[in-house]
């Protein structure tokens, strides 16, 4: 796809300094970027290669004043890294916007389907799935029986969701995530079979504008429901386990794990690799550093937490400045010692 | 469905109090039971809401006595906790209980499907595959070629299980689940590849009463086979590597990964983000701690671990308490130095 | 299939010591040999199995000499460990080499799928794909738009590709794995949901002779390009964000984490569960220890190093010693304080 100078401004309600009619078809990097390409300018310490950019048409905030000769045609806006991100989003948006039911596909005859979807080719759609407008089921998706999904929706290549679970609106589910696996409940028995299962009948809901990453694996209630908030964004390879509830707008870094019946807040900044056990509550606004373990409740509202078990992240770095020096901390024991006797 | 109270009690031998035509169609817990739900009463703890319960009916011990009046219909049992179980169970098992063979799905003609089995769309079943009486091969499952899959084991959407692998009977097997990937092994070469591959051509054998957890992975052996043993319970997203063997029972949490050629006891409990290292032997009943790193053979039964690398839980749990304190310690040592000169 | 000691031989250039009549339908390790298996001794520890081996053709180093009678037909070779591998590589090639195109598949009118490919039912090859000579796409594998694929290329079930990634020749990628989806890039934002997403018009690049382990997932670039370089070996449940670069010949374990725009070196050896911050840069050489957390840039060549944060391993293996003996060190800080008063 084509576009020139005009037709940017005008997306993006900015200005054309240059030749309006300037075009381009890919972008770039304002230091790596080549004629018929898009970039932009925003920090200030990228501003030497306005003058030196290939680029074609740059966008950049309403006050630059050019100080030497610019080749580049402009496009002025209010805030040039937001009109840029703007920008790609409407791009991208074009580009992925596929419609219509591939064949082979599985639709249940009980299942309902709004308008605008994209049904890919072997994706399957179990009884009384109900399918919102907009949605893009991407080729080999699998919903599972009475399960809903809200308008808006992708979900993207191979993703498993369970039955009867409920998806909200705008979320987007990426590739090998799967909602609604059994919990981890095993009971102690007397059988030869070491454990009995313990069943799981809840679901999972997801509220509206959740991100899961890829290969995210968020398990079914015992009962009830395992509940990832209304905007609350989960990066890669992220366990959640039964019952837990992740609070709104809390964004989880990749590979953490959450354990059962775990209730996290809103406004969270969880780290990577960290461990939260079962049954506990974080406040609100709490931040874990990665590789952290949480082993208790967080009862205090913007703790910063580091280390396993997790205490005050000052605290932490001050023990762990000393845990490096322990060896010369056991010399001076050791010499305290023999000038004592 | 809806099912009465008499139906209810004729299914769990037990005897009704109140009026055996009450029915219900839903499940709660007591303290959020609503007229048309079923609930349970086992921990005195939760005595008081039987009083105040809207729940139709309830399950509750044989030996239970209202003090004052109570609305619903009771089913008196031997143990209601266990009777409730049973009850979701038997639900649960008849609502999931899919049979046939959906189409399209793909199975090769010198493959061999049991009785009473579901083959979900877009599910590939390889040549000379034996797959036994009352499995479930949900949507989307790939079953390689020679492998085999015994009696009543369940297969969720998405499962990849490679070729010549052995999944025994009464499995549970989660979607997103890879069996029988090839081991990590790779030997320094002098090409200019950096490193030649070494051939797995080993297999992977899941023996009886096994359940393996949401996006788990299971490496083939690189000669012989990686086995998980009789009732182990594998949670979500654990690595279990070439040529490992998992012991009877055991239990592992998520996001735990074992090396290859490790080989961990029966009755084991083993936290979860445990690191365990290659070529070790871990003795049966020991207890790893979640976040755990394993460098060593553990060879005392039953012990419990904890650490990076990990030693015994109460010696870590101490050493803990005065990493915590080391700035304290560091001072004291220095207020010592200073008054000893 | 089975092969006689002379045709063995001749595969490897080797020389028969024995009947060259003798055949093999399996594989063994020489202390478990049984008629028809085929085993090797390289290691000197094993020779006393050579004299007691029901294996029918054993391959041995040329120099090999036989210090009492021998069943087993010999093989003399250069290298009896490579010459073995050098056989299960054939033996597994000809196991695998399926070809042809299976049906259903999906293959978009615009695609382009070179010669000797294998197309799995249910697999999906989107609008403008290039698949180059002798790609195996297993079933259920999803290749996204404008996305290539070169020659040699195994991708195995299962495996989700997005759109305009660039998979290198000779690559195995195993299966569950997901390249391509968003980075994990959110924008704090005014708006009621919290945060706006970053836009990810970015791709993935696999060079050539990259192998990728089972359910790893590997984001693509926000601009620009994720990329695993030359050789490189990832194993499974590995977390690669948008925007990193991981050296030639690097090689990574289990579920170790890169954060976004990190950039590792060549020839790299990182151990399991380890979490390495976004941003940085690892110099070539360096090697990690397994669960350790790398939060700076790492700018010495060849380092080895553990803990989280981590230093040098010798020096951390030191200060674990003593953080083990912490509760004795403090016992020995009080009574040194008692005694001074």
């Amino acid at each position: 796809m084509e576009f020139t100078a005009a037709q940017i401004a005008n997306l993006l309600g900015g200005e054309v300094s240059g030749n309006p009619d300037a075009s381009v078809s890919s972008l770039s990097k304002i230091e790596e970027g080549k004629v018929g390409s898009l970039s932009f300018l925003s920090n200030p310490a990228y501003t030497q290669y306005i003058y030196t950019t290939e680029a074609s048409i740059v966008i950049v905030d309403k006050n630059f004043v050019a100080e030497s000769e610019v080749k580049s045609t402009l496009v002025k806006v209010e805030d040039a890294r937001m009109a840029f991100a703007k920008l790609l989003e409407m791009y991208n948006q074009i580009r992925l916007a596929k419609t219509g039911i591939e064949q082979p596909s599985f639709i249940s005859a009980s299942a309902k389907v709004g308008n605008d979807c994209y049904v890919g080719a072997f994706t399957y759609i179990g009884e009384n799935v109900r399918i919102g407008n907009n949605v893009k089921l991407y080729p080999n998706a699998y919903v599972g029986d009475n399960t809903s999904i809200a308008d808006n929706t992708i979900v993207y290549a191979g993703v498993k969701i369970y039955h009867d679970c409920v998806i909200g609106s705008n979320c987007t589910i990426h590739s090998g995530v799967i909602i609604g696996g059994d919990g981890f409940g095993f009971a102690p028995s007397s059988s030869e079979n070491g454990y009995a299962k313990v069943t799981h009948i809840g679901n999972v809901i997801l509220e509206d504008h959740v991100e899961v990453g890829s290969n995210t694996t968020i398990d079914r209630a015992t009962l009830g429901s395992t509940i990832v908030r209304k905007g609350a964004k989960l990066d890669n390879l992220i366990q959640i386990a039964h019952n837990v509830e992740i609070g709104e707008n809390t964004v989880i870094a990749a590979q953490t794990g959450v354990a059962g019946s775990t209730k996290i807040g809103a406004n969270c900044m969880i780290g990577g690799q960290v461990g939260i056990v079962g049954h506990i509550t974080i406040a609100n606004g709490v931040k874990i550093a990665a590789q952290s373990g949480i082993g208790q409740s967080i009862t205090k509202e913007n703790e910063i937490l580091q280390g396993s078990p997790a205490f005050g992240i000052g605290e932490y770095k001050r023990s762990y400045v000393m845990f490096k020096k322990l060896p010369e901390l056991n010399n001076k024991i050791s010499e305290l010692e023999k000038q004592f006797k």
